[in-house]
C-alpha cells in the first residue's frame, strides 16, 4: 500500500473504534440493565486504551510525514492536519489516563441518573470528584506549560476556542439578551397547551416530525432516554428523546432538536466516510443544525401552521386551537430552570452560567463539595429565582458525568451560527415560509447539505459558517433576531 | 504493578474487548437501522485488530513467564495457561486476516439474513464465499504444517475436540439414534396446541419463565432477532428469541434454551469477572446447560405442570387440554427440517449432516457452489425427505454466516453432558420432580451453579462434567435416556 492508503486505513480505524465508544455509550443510555454498569466501564476503559494505542502510535507520524511530502490533495491535508492534531493530543496524555477516564466517566453517569432522579447532589458528589481529578489532569497534561488548562477542553469540542473568546462573545451577547429579558418581564402569560399525551401518541408524532424533516429512518432509530442525544454517522444515526405525558412540547423540541444533528450526520459526505476531513466540522457547527432546526425552522410562525395540525391529529383538542395560539405557546418567554426547556432569551444565559463554574472547577477555584451552593447563588443572581432542587438545578445536565466540559459555550456557538445561517437561508429561499407551512423542509436541507453538511471539515467551523452566509458570523445578528421576533410576539414597544 | 497483575490487566482488557465485539453482534442483530452494516463491518473490523494487537502483543509471553516463574496459584496457572492459548493463537495469524474476518462475518450475517428471508442460497452464496475462504485460511495458519486445518476450528469452540474425536462420538451415537427413530416412526401422531398466539403474550410468559428459572432481569434483557441468542456475562447477559404466532413452543423452548446459556453466564463467579480463569468452560459445556434446560428440565413431565397453568393463563384455551397433552405435544418425534425445532431423536442427526459438510467446505472437498445440493442429497438420505426451500434446507443456521465452523459438533457434546448431569442431578436431589412441577428449579440451579457455573475453567471440559457427576461422560448415557423416554412415551416394546 502506499503511505496515503495506509494513512487512511489507520485513521479509518480510529473512527470506527470512536463509533464504538460511541455505541457503548448508547446501549448504556438505552438498553443496557441495570447490573450491567461495571462490566460496561471496563469495555470502555478497554476501547478507550486501544484507540489511545492507534492514536498515539509513532507511525501515525510517519505516516503524515510521507503523505505531506507527495504534495496531498486539499482533502488528504485535512486528514493529515486532523492526524498530527490527535497524534499530538495521544503522545501528551497517557493511556492509563484515557483508560481511566473512560471507566470513570461511564460509572460517572449511572451515578448521575440516579442522583438525578433522587434530586441528591451529594450522591454524585463524589463520581463528580472523580471525573474532575482525571479530567483537570488531562486538561494540564494537553494545554502544557502555557494557556489555561480549560482552553485544551474547549478546544476538543470547537478547534481553536478558548476561554478568552468564549468570554467575549458572552460579553457581546449579553447586555442586549438581560435588555430582553427585562423588557419581557410582566408581560401577560400566553396560552398553554393541555390535556395529557400519551407515550405512544408523542412517539408517533416525532416519527412524523422526523419524516417530515428529511432524516432517513431506515438509518437511524429513535429510543427514550434520560435525556436526549443523537449518536452516530451515515448509515447509523439514532436519537433520543424523553416523554413527559403533562407536557407536550419538551418530546417535540428534544425531536427536533436531535433531528437537527442527526440531518448533519446522515448528510455527510459517504465518500468520506469515517475520515476525519469528512466528519462533522465541531460542535459548535453541529449545535448550530440542532438549533437550527429547532428554532429558527421549528419555532417559527409558519412551521406551527404544518405542527398545529399534526399535534390535533395526535392529541385532538389540546387546548391551543389556532397555529397562532401553538406559536405563542412554543415561544413563551419564562424564567426557568431547565436549560433545555428554556426559550431563545434565557438560553443563553443558562449557558453562561455553566461555563463560568466549570472554568473555576477546571481551575481549582470551585471544588466540588461547593458546586451546589455556587449554582444556586450564581441562578439566583441571573435568573432571580432559585432551583427548588438539584435535579432542576445543578444535576439538570449529563454533561459533566461524562466529562464534556468545555462543551456547553459550542450551544452559544451555535445559536450564533444558526441565527446567520436563517439570515443567509432566507435571503436564497424567499418561500421558505410557504414551504415550511406545508412541513416542506427540502429547499432548506438541500441549502444545509450543500453548503454545510457534504463540506464536512474542508473549512474551519466560523470560516465554514461565513463561507456559507457571505459573512463573518456577529453575535449581534442573534440579538437582533430575538428582539425582533419577540419584540412582535409580545408587543414591544 | 507486579507481572502478576500486569497480566491480569492485560488479560481483562482482551476479554473487556471481546465483550464489546459482543456488542456490536448483539446490536446488529437487535437494533442496528438496515443501513448501518457498511459502518458496522468497519467498527467490527477495527475491534478485531485491537483485540489481535492485544494478544499478539510479545509483552504478553513474557508476562506469563513472569508469573509462572513465581509459583502462581492454581487460579492464575489457568490464566497463563489461557494467555499462551491465545497468544501462539494470535502469532499464527495476521492482524489484517483477524480484522478482514470480523468486517466479513458481520456483511455476511445481512446477506444471509436476506437470503433466508427470499429463501434463496444463491444471494448468500458470494459472501459465505468470502467468510470460507478467511476461515480455511485461518484454519491453515492455526493448525500448521500438521494436522486436519479443521481441528483448529474445533478446538477454538471446545479445547481439545479434533475432528477424528468428533467422529468417534457420533459413531457412538448414531446407531442407537437411527433404531430408536425407526422403531418410532409410524407412530400415531399426539395431540398438538391450537390457535393464535399473540406475540405480546408470548414475550410476557417469557419474561414469567424466565423470572421462573432464576433468570436476573437486573442484570439481562430479552430481545426478538431472526434466530435465538445469548449474549453477555454476569452483569449484562442478553437473550432474544423469535416469535411465530401460529405456534408457541417454538418461543418457549428458544427461550429455555437461551435461559439455560444465561444461567451458566450470570452464575460465573464475580470474583473472575473478565478472567479466562472465570469464564465459561467450552461451548460444549455451554451447550450442556441451554440442552439440560430446554430437554431434561424443560420437555419433563413434572414440568410441564407448572407450564401449562402458564399457557393457559397466557393463552387461555390452546387444544392442550391438559399436562399431560402438553407433555407429549412438547415432546412429538417428527422428522422436520430445522435443526432448532428438532425433537432429541432427531436433533443430534442434524448435527451430524453439519459436521460432515463443514469439514468438507474447510477442507476444499466442497465448493459453496455445491452446497445446497449436497444438503439436500444428505438430508434425503438422512431423513427421507428434501427440504422445501433453502430457508428450511441450508439457510437455517446463522453459523457459517458469523464463520462459526466448528461450533456445531458442542451441541451433540451439550446433549451427551446433560444427559450425564441429568443423572447425577436427579440422584442427588430426589425432590426434584416435585419442584419442577411448581415451577421451581432453585435447588438444580444451586447444584449447577456449585458443580459448573462458579468453577469457570478450573478444569478442562469433560473433567469439570466428571467431576460434577462422578463419571466420565459417555454417549451411552444419552441413548439409554432417549430410549427409556420415548419408549415410555409411545409405548414402545
Amino acid at each position: 500500500m502506499t503511505a496515503a492508503a495506509d494513512l487512511a486505513a489507520h485513521l479509518r480505524r480510529i473512527s470506527a473504534l470512536e463509533r464504538v465508544a460511541g455505541w457503548l455509550n448508547w446501549d448504556q443510555e438505552t438498553q443496557m440493565p441495570p447490573r450491567g454498569g461495571a462490566q460496561r466501564g471496563e469495555e470502555a476503559a478497554a476501547v478507550a486504551a486501544a484507540l489511545h494505542a492507534l492514536m498515539a502510535d509513532p507511525r501515525l507520524a510517519e505516516l503524515c510525514d510521507a503523505v505531506e511530502a507527495a504534495d496531498p490533495g486539499p482533502r488528504m491535508a485535512v486528514d493529515v492536519a486532523e492526524a498530527r492534531r490527535i497524534h499530538h493530543r495521544a503522545t501528551r496524555i497517557d493511556g492509563d489516563l484515557a483508560a481511566a477516564l473512560a471507566r470513570t466517566t461511564a460509572e460517572a453517569q449511572t451515578a448521575w441518573a440516579a442522583a438525578k432522579d433522587a434530586a441528591r447532589f451529594a450522591d454524585f458528589a463524589p463520581a463528580l470528584d472523580r471525573v474532575l481529578a482525571l479530567k483537570r489532569a488531562e486538561a494540564r497534561a494537553l494545554a502544557g506549560d502555557v494557556g489555561e488548562a480549560y482552553d485544551a477542553l474547549l478546544d476538543d469540542h470547537e478547534p481553536g476556542l478558548t476561554a478568552e473568546a468564549a468570554t467575549a462573545l458572552f460579553a457581546a451577547l449579553r447586555p442586549g439578551l438581560v435588555d430582553l429579558r427585562g423588557r419581557l418581564e410582566g408581560a401577560p402569560a400566553g396560552p398553554r397547551a393541555s390535556g395529557r399525551f400519551a407515550a405512544a401518541a408523542q412517539l408517533a408524532l416525532s416519527r412524523r416530525i422526523g419524516a417530515a424533516l428529511g432524516y432517513d429512518w431506515d438509518a437511524g432509530r429513535l429510543d427514550q432516554a434520560a435525556h436526549p442525544f443523537c449518536n452516530g454517522r451515515l448509515g447509523d444515526v439514532r436519537i433520543t428523546t424523553r416523554i413527559d405525558e403533562a407536557e407536550p412540547f419538551y418530546n417535540i423540541y428534544a425531536t427536533i432538536h436531535e433531528i437537527g444533528h442527526a440531518l448533519y450526520e446522515q448528510g455527510l459526505d459517504p465518500e468520506a466516510a469515517l475520515t476525519p476531513a469528512g466528519a462533522a466540522s465541531s460542535m459548535g457547527v453541529h449545535e448550530s443544525q440542532s438549533r437550527l432546526f429547532e428554532n429558527q425552522i421549528g419555532r417559527s410562525r409558519a412551521f406551527t401552521e404544518w405542527l398545529h395540525a399534526e399535534m390535533r391529529a395526535a392529541f385532538g383538542d389540546f387546548g391551543l386551537a389556532t397555529p397562532d395560539e401553538l406559536y405563542r405557546a412554543a415561544n413563551a418567554v419564562e424564567t426557568g430552570f431547565i436549560r433545555t426547556e428554556a426559550d431563545e432569551v434565557h438560553y443563553n444565559l443558562h449557558v453562561m452560567l455553566r461555563f463560568d463554574l466549570e472554568r473555576g472547577l477546571i481551575a481549582g477555584d470551585l471544588a466540588v463539595a461547593d458546586l451546589e451552593a455556587a449554582w444556586n447563588d450564581r441562578f439566583a443572581a441571573d435568573f432571580g429565582v432559585t432551583p427548588p432542587d438539584a435535579a432542576r438545578g445543578v444535576l439538570q445536565d449529563v454533561h459533566w458525568s461524562v466529562g464534556a466540559f468545555g462543551y456547553f459555550p459550542t450551544y452559544t456557538l451555535g445559536n450564533v451560527y444558526a441565527a446567520e445561517l436563517d439570515v443567509a437561508l432566507r435571503a436564497d429561499l424567499p418561500g421558505l415560509d410557504a414551504d415550511l407551512a406545508r412541513g416542506d423542509v427540502g429547499g432548506a436541507l438541500e441549502w444545509l447539505r450543500a453548503r454545510i453538511h457534504r463540506r464536512g471539515r474542508m473549512a474551519a467551523p466560523a470560516r465554514l459558517i461565513a463561507e456559507a452566509t457571505g459573512r463573518a458570523p456577529d453575535p449581534a445578528t442573534l440579538v437582533a433576531a430575538l428582539d425582533a421576533k419577540y419584540g412582535a410576539l409580545y408587543g414591544l414597544a
